[in-house]
């Protein structure tokens, strides 16, 4: 069976974006994944399709109704429907590349675009929603978001990539961000490809591309080596 | 000066995508601000148009050469350009929102999509090129990652939001994630809005809301903490 989304969202004419060209677009005509839009204002119960509301409490933005999008979620995935339901959301905990991998090893996932100021609380409780958030920076909403992990995760599905990803190195592995990378010329605006990586001692190669990892980590992140 | 995007792609068709709805979308027709995608493959200098080569020192995957990334990025950002030129890639420093803000302040930025296995090293050293992550994941290029960048500074540009933003609490501000959200009805599947909410005392208010964001940042995010 293949991986199923199905997205809700006041913006169903931003999916499938950018996941329709390119390698994740061929993937999606061959029908090895697919991504359902789901409109949550359809399901808005008064003549003016109302989605949102004042906070309780006072406050500005406005807050999505828990009943309205009850009743999508409870549309797009009745009960017994195996697959994560997924809220996009700064408050959330952050992607990693562990979580996609088993995302893209299951079913699918039915996915939650946030806008506003938020979702009602008691929605997330009683659907059990599972927070995530694709870094600490604020989005215009959870579309984007949504997109960048159907990204991170499509690629992953058998037969996306094709050959493309085995054997490569890749961030995140061990822990580790990627070593440099270089190739031809072996000189270019007088900057040559550091002469080891020439050496045809594989060895060698390996042992300088694991301690520039090492290196560029304990810069640039040192949480990652925590 | 309105703010000018200029992205380097081998996926032009990809832009503004998301970015051309909603009130991105409707800033981007009035001219708040510009992007402009790039082929990087119109900089290739042999007559097929090759952006990429083999690794030195062997390995999987390919790397885009540093010779037609120079050419690309020279154009679009001619000497004196004021924009910094960003690279976005998984081994970059985490985007936060405080460098989103930095961003929407300046003119601009110039952002190069990475594929592949990666990108020449000498080009990001020579143009001095800011590599920037948006999670610790890997997607298929860099392209839904710039589409992210983009959407986070576009919503603080000058008009874009009109008056959504003003006054309202948002997460990451003074390190906490956002507090829980409710609004009407006041039950909701036996779930009642917590009572403080609908106490009229504002200074508990405030005290509830600080609370529970504070909980909620030392269960899923103590490192915001530190």
């Amino acid at each position: 069976m293949s991986f199923r989304a199905t997205v809700l969202t006041l913006y169903p004419e931003m999916f499938p974006g950018h996941l329709g060209t390119s390698m994740a677009g061929r993937a999606l005509e061959r029908g090895d994944w697919s991504v359902d839009a789901v409109q949550i204002r359809d399901f808005a119960h008064d003549r003016h399709r109302t989605v949102d509301d004042t906070p309780a409490g006072g406050g500005a933005g406005m807050v999505l109704r828990a009943d309205v999008v009850a009743a999508a979620l409870d549309h797009a995935a009745p009960q017994g429907d195996p697959r994560p339901k997924i809220l996009m959301s700064p408050r959330g905990r952050p992607l990693t590349q562990g979580r996609v991998r088993e995302l893209a090893a299951g079913p699918g996932a039915v996915i939650l675009c946030g806008r506003f100021e938020g979702v009602d609380q008691r929605v997330i409780d009683a659907r059990e929603l599972e927070e995530v958030s694709v870094g600490d920076f604020i989005l215009s909403g959870g579309e984007p978001a949504a997109l960048v992990l159907l990204d991170a995760v499509v690629r992953l599905l058998p037969g996306v990539m094709g050959n493309a990803l085995s054997g490569m190195h890749e961030s995140f592995e061990n822990n580790l961000l990627e070593h440099p990378h270089y190739t031809k010329p072996p000189v270019w605006e007088d900057r040559a490809i550091p002469p080891v990586l020439l050496s045809g001692n594989h060895g060698a190669i390996e042992r300088w591309r694991r301690e520039e990892a090492e290196k560029l980590t304990r810069e640039r992140r040192p949480d990652l080596l925590a």
